[in-house]
């Protein structure tokens, strides 16, 4: 028999937690689903598209009596929100999430749960530039991956509820620490949306500055647009991962500057030698990623 | 009424020129398409596929009689292979390229023509990843940009026809300098490259040294799969576009590290409002590539 809850909250119903909602209504995966949002018209759009039941304006409103809460806020907001409304849950009701960092943020989680109140981590890997819920859909988690990151703590029970949850949307489900889950998206995703953002910038500033007539969007072809996608994603999101990962991305960064000045001084050099093997080790690189069904984000 | 040539030469049969030839034939553009080139078994490929009539191993033999030799093979060949034929083509015949870089390597190739030999540089910015005329078709280049690089040389018959010939295929033709040509291509398109490649390497790293549990392609998605699609692209062609391209895309690197290195020390610092500026000022940028029809590379 599939996972079922009585009274899910959202909160914060984007994309993410929107779609979300969608599956859990179309599969009437929960009796009801209240949405929470600061928003109003974003939350009657929630309500039309099917992704929520009712909404309220007062998040203590929407998670009384609740056996689950979703947040779906900005990772900043997680603390002030768990301040604001943790207290009002039963015993037995499980909070989890779907914020793109999770380390030291899923232990000071933990730690806000009153008694009884289990925190579980999750983070879909699914969404794209595009951000609310009139982008979302049921569909949205199907084939990506689900990271869930249980601690010592973590109760096992709430853990396959919402594994349970996440198998229903057609997700793909990992486990694994959530320090580790900082390191590996901290490489996969976080670097490669900084290296996105840096390159944006600099070719923005080579316009600016050097080339006048440089026509960023009348000169480029499908590799800078390919490159840069990720460079539209939103600044309120990106800024908190940046600093929720902060040491793990500084060191990321770090290593990937040693590899672009090694590649820089082969050029600079004319070791054609050099860059050739350089080239080969990133083709053979890439190419390995195509072997495997990818992830949505 | 059409462009037309009696005898075309197409020096290097691959994805580029194996696909120009697909176009000449298809639209009856030249009473014989003679392929030139190394690997029988390609060449008898480009037969099969129809890109050209026949093939000959020596280019002498290929460019004799012609009034249209197309030069698709790697940028670092050119000079050796003016020298090996240029001296058998008749005064009218025209010779073009589609090279990724153009330059000083125009104004070589320019001096190495013979007497009332026409030299015309063009970029076909065309293509993808793959290689090989079996990944050509006579739509390739449909909707992509072509780059004419005359100089105060160029012979404006010679230029007409060429670029009537890249009309044919149904690209869209930019006219602009060599040298400008290097600075736009190394900026939309070369330093991008490097930036992949570099991203790549550095992941490999980060797996290697640092996070030996990172599986990259079971762990990434769409991505990093997008940032680093133009990473599988082929070191011959890069590591030459690199060198012939070197004093700019040094120059650019320099300046992409600059603006990475201001987005580190934003994320070090903790700078919240910097870092949110600084996605804003790139999502921005990225945003108006979407107001024109790409490219295809």
């Amino acid at each position: 028999m599939a996972v079922h809850f009585k009274h899910v909250a959202i909160i914060g119903v984007g994309l993410i937690g929107g779609s979300l909602g969608m599956v859990l209504r179309r599969k009437a995966l929960a009796d009801q689903v209240v949405g929470v949002g600061r928003r109003v018209e974003n939350l009657r759009t929630a309500v039309d598209l099917g992704a929520i039941d009712r909404y309220v304006g007062d998040p203590k409103d929407g998670v009384r009596g609740a056996d689950l809460v979703v947040l779906a806020t900005p990772v900043d907001t997680y603390l002030d929100h768990l301040k604001d409304w943790a207290h009002c849950l039963a015993p037995g009701a499980i909070v989890t999430d779907v914020g793109s960092v999770k380390g030291v943020l899923v232990e000071q989680s933990e730690a806000a749960m009153p008694p009884g109140v289990h925190f579980i981590g999750a983070h879909p890997i699914a969404g794209n530039e595009k951000t609310g819920v009139a982008a979302g859909s049921d569909q949205l988690f199907r084939g990506a991956r689900c990271i869930l990151t249980p601690t010592r703590h973590t109760n096992l029970g709430a853990l396959e509820r919402v594994k349970q949850l996440w198998e229903e949307t057609g997700s793909i489900l990992l486990t694994m620490d959530p320090h580790l889950h900082d390191q590996i998206l901290g490489a996969v995703s976080h670097l490669p949306h900084v290296v996105a953002f840096a390159l944006m910038i600099a070719l923005a500033d080579l316009r600016d500055h050097e080339i006048p007539s440089l026509d960023l969007a009348g000169h480029s072809g499908g590799g800078l647009r390919d490159t840069t996608r990720i460079a539209a994603s939103s600044s309120e999101m990106w800024r908190d991962i940046f600093l929720w990962n902060r040491d793990n991305l500084v060191s990321f960064i770090d290593r990937f500057e040693r590899a672009l000045e090694e590649l820089k001084h082969l050029i600079k050099a004319g070791d054609a030698a050099g860059i050739e093997k350089a080239i080969e080790r990133a083709k053979a690189e890439r190419e390995k990623l195509n072997a495997r069904t990818p992830m949505s984000t």
